[in-house]
């Protein structure tokens, strides 16, 4: 999506440790009118695919997650990342490790929110090594939910997750893939 | 707003610890029309107030203010929970107890993202005690930024947070009222 290329370019920041940050308009000051635009994207990949839910992780999920529902017209169901091993029985559960944070968690979702009745869009904002994407995927599997795909906003594709969901078949859509980038601050994306 | 006074009366449940879980349309799974509506009526509220961004917190705060934010037309800056110490010097911070958790956090607002020449609506899900909300009016003051108000979704009229900030003159708009609450799961509202 030339739109998101181009803000990427403009706004985001190289930072150490391969961090790409966007807090301009997506994880921290939210650009609401242009993540709207990104939903509306979502929508016109996905519309035909029945999506009666969206998923997503907290907390940057969140917001486009909420923007992209309007245009499906469909309720968010977020994922809560607990760190206590004391799981319940009335929540679905996965663990992931979080790169960013450097520990491993629970992403939980309450089991009267997702069953087996639901075709779910996941939707996040960023796809590195995919380890939240797995935990929500496992989640939908657990509780015998479909999953149509993955929406994602940014992946770092050289990372390798996305690939590793596509060869296991699952459609994952992401709004701008990066292909490479560099301390310097020069960010290329594959086409 | 008798909509979502009927919404808590029908999908509220009253548990242990004077809490009351209305994860079926806001703080779990997200209701995204019905959640649209209140940010509508955020928007009736504040719509003369030349609002030019709006404040919240993370998580749940989150998808009420990216709604509400499209009637606006403005960004919504979120601010981070943080558990460490160390505040660096980019940023506006305050402390803040959640009752929730029992543990104290920072409210964490990056400086580039608000400043004196903003006009601030503070939206949050709920307001017992104020915690949250007197963090997030202290960053406005540290950033020199104009609060116009605040738009709650409920609030625990009860616990006294609202009209502690309101006798110190500031505007506090909140959607529902409630007056009293009991285990049994009796919701009364104020008028």
């Amino acid at each position: 999506m030339k739109l998101l290329e181009q803000r990427i370019i403009k706004d985001g920041i190289v930072a150490p440790g391969d961090v790409l940050k966007v807090n301009s308009f997506l994880n921290h000051c939210i650009d609401v009118r242009f993540i709207c635009e990104l939903g509306k994207e979502f929508y016109s990949l996905y519309s035909d695919c029945d999506v009666n839910k969206i998923l997503t992780i907290e907390t940057s999920g969140v917001a486009v997650s909420c923007l992209a529902a309007q245009f499906f017209d469909v309720p968010v169901v977020f994922a809560k990342k607990s760190k206590t091993s004391n799981i319940s029985d009335d929540v679905w559960s996965a663990t992931a490790h979080s790169y960013t944070h450097g520990n491993d968690y629970n992403a939980v979702v309450a089991k009267e929110f997702l069953g087996k009745d639901d075709r779910v869009l996941i939707i996040d904002d960023f796809l590195a090594k995919g380890e939240a994407l797995e935990a929500l995927l496992s989640i939908c599997e657990s509780a015998g939910a479909a999953v149509v795909g993955c929406g994602i906003v940014i992946e770092k594709k050289y990372q390798g997750g996305g690939d590793k969901l596509r060869q296991r078949g699952i459609r994952v859509e992401s709004l701008a893939m990066i292909k490479s980038m560099s301390e310097d601050g020069k960010i290329e994306f594959c086409h």
